[in-house]
């Protein structure tokens, strides 16, 4: 294994996060950049920019992925990629998805600086819009570059009316060749990718870094109860079609379901978003509208639970006389980490620090979605007080420093590997 | 009873109520004319033009109330008093409100036409602001009226951070003089409306008019519940402070409260609105807010009701870790319609068709306000279906002449009585 001279910076590190913090939705609480907006395409405008500066080629693929590429000394060889995402949730914060991006460009910048060249290429990603969009989906980039983003999706549409054709076009995108931006496995050498926990494991056992083992699936619905709205002072009680407590039915059974599904560190059900009209403090909900999500590591238990609260939905809907339209938005297999590619990760965090475990990941990612052609690889790095999609979401930089060298490591041991890439599943 | 050569004009009735509804907001569905909206005041610019063309002098008080006044005959006897609201909830339909300033402009029409000279003079009233607005209250113009629209209020914030004060003023109010504008006991003879019934009773039992024997008290509620924004896939589902799921069983509790109050026919509870932050779909809900709102005939049923309901919410956010913070939007009595003014109301629309009987109003109105200092009275016409506050709204032209002769015959009877004014509550 090659030796550095110069390590992370944590300066330069922290210089970038706070600058791309800076680009965010200046109407909405906390540093929200969400995809396909304003604020997404100047973050983007920085990191391309950034990309440069680190010597890197820039691109956009069809599904208007941000890629840097650094050239390797074996043509032959595929490329190792690294990278994360730029885009938050509402109201989200700093580190999820951009620590990876620029902890991929520290790898890429330090590679320049020591002028080292690898046996493979080196390609940096911002992929494109990894939380969920207006558009009902999640890892929009990664599922086209794993060949699922279909045209039903492509077709889907935003409260604007805007679909995710046209947005992925005005951002950079080319949506008409999408299906040809699918990568064949066997492509890429290995996904790498660092990512804040979002949860408290880490911080609880005291560890700065995770070499992640699994990462779960999750299925998301969309639950939409259509009752009568009526005037609230003139509807008896008995007569009502009430969207909205039909609803509140249907969120209780997903927590209960969850709750009770005898995995309860890996099992969670949310329903975080809902959305009823009119809306009015004197009228009966006529109308309400859920997301709801189920994560589990287990596939089985994945499916066994999505179909327990499918059908709680429609017991409460008849019982209600409401109608009830039950649709899956996404569905995300849960992600073993392969093997080989977990004992290099983990061996390239505890170069880097004693302070490493092994950690199962509660938050889906690209790499979910990369896992289908290439090996993927996750190092986790601390949430404070494992808070995350919110304001208050912290990683201290020293933490990115020693994440963003694990990363390296790591970049180091797959290049310097002597498996040919076709044997890593 | 002086007699009429003229009835009520169905066509005429009906042309105003079609021009009032093309008021509206474009971006809305339904007939959507909320108070304080540009669609609001170009609906009152109409019916200032015809409360003109009617021959009437027409001002807005401090509360911005709309009033075009014929004088009277006595000019010691105080005014009588017709008319309603024109602004309607966000999706609401074309008659709620809007039937009563029409008929109002109608009888105001008739009497011009007929060179019929009251004793007393006559105030013909666009009530500001009826409907819930986005300062949390309603009935804001007869509030004002009733002496009970509060500094606190005034000072109340829309979501643009407007003050209801700032509303008034730009709609023609004048909030610094509010409390002038209260009307003491005795000074009107009486307030007299003719509403859409907003439920099915007039249909079901095949009669066109209703007099209103007595109003429902309501008592509004702000609940802001605050638990914690946390990532919904790394969030155990042991350890989260789920806002929307304990709003969910608030929701569902008020529903179950007022379900088995033992007065199934007059007693409802309702959230008809709710909002939550950050509102993403894989995020666990930090804050969610509801309005809910309890109606009944009885007043300390009424009290006791909110108290158990209230304490619901309480025990909730105890158990779930949540806090939550309840506060009391509005509060209004309910009505017993005074014996005299029933029976006078009562065979103004005998007069006019048999099909009559006496109902109870499950919707709060001005007049819960106005009962503070002027015996009232209700005319109510049919629902079609009971529908209400939505755009399938519908009452017949037919239904509606009739009931607007009614309301010609209550202010000629009331206009003839022996009594003083000081006789009736």
């Amino acid at each position: 294994m090659t030796t550095y001279s110069s390590k992370p910076d944590p300066d330069r590190i922290w210089q970038d996060l706070t600058t791309l913090s800076s680009f965010r939705d200046p109407d909405s609480e906390g540093w929200t950049r969400r995809s396909f907006t304003p604020a997404y395409r100047a973050g983007r405008d920085y990191i391309r920019m950034r990309m440069k500066e680190a010597g890197l080629t820039v691109s956009q693929d069809a599904a208007a992925n941000l890629i840097g590429r650094r050239p390797g000394r074996d043509r032959r060889l595929p490329p190792i990629w690294i990278g994360s995402h730029t885009d938050t949730v509402q109201g989200g914060g700093r580190f999820d998805g951009t620590s990876g991006v620029v902890a991929a460009l520290e790898v890429a910048r330090l590679l320049k600086e020591n002028r080292h060249e690898l046996a493979h290429a080196l390609e940096v990603f911002d992929y494109t819009a990894e939380e969920p969009t207006d558009f009902g989906i999640s890892t929009v980039g990664s599922k086209a570059l794993a060949g699922n983003l279909s045209a039903e999706m492509l077709a889907l549409q935003d409260g604007t009316g805007r679909t995710l054709a046209a947005a992925l076009r005005e951002y950079g995108g080319d949506p008409g060749t999408i299906s040809q931006t699918a990568r064949k496995r066997g492509s890429v050498a290995a996904c790498l990718e660092l990512h804040i926990e979002q949860g408290p494991v880490l911080e609880t056992a005291g560890n700065i870094l995770g070499a992640v083992s699994g990462i779960v699936g999750v299925r998301r619905f969309r639950v939409e109860v259509e009752g009568r709205a009526d005037h609230a002072g003139t509807a008896p009680m008995a007569l009502r079609r009430d969207a909205l407590a039909g609803a509140a039915e249907m969120i209780l059974a997903l927590e209960t379901i969850a709750a009770a599904c005898g995995e309860p560190e890996s099992c969670v059900g949310t329903v975080g978003r809902i959305r009823i009209a009119p809306n009015a403090a004197n009228v009966v909900a006529g109308v309400a509208e859920l997301n709801a999500e189920i994560r589990t590591l287990n596939g089985q238990l994945l499916e066994e639970l999505s179909s327990r609260f499918l059908s709680a939905c429609r017991q409460t809907a008849a019982r209600r006389d409401l109608s009830v339209q039950l649709s899956t938005l996404s569905h995300t297999d849960p992600v073993q980490i392969n093997p080989e590619i977990l004992a290099l990760v983990r061996q390239a965090c505890e170069e880097v620090t004693e302070l490493t475990q092994e950690i199962t990941s509660g938050a889906g990612h690209d790499s979910n979605q990369l896992a289908c052609f290439a090996p993927v690889g996750m190092i986790f790095v601390p949430s404070r007080e494992g808070r995350s999609h919110c304001p208050g979401e912290y990683t201290d930089p020293r933490s990115l420093a020693l994440g963003t060298e694990a990363l390296l490591a790591a970049v180091l041991a797959v290049d310097g590997r002597q498996a040919a890439p076709g044997e890593l599943p």
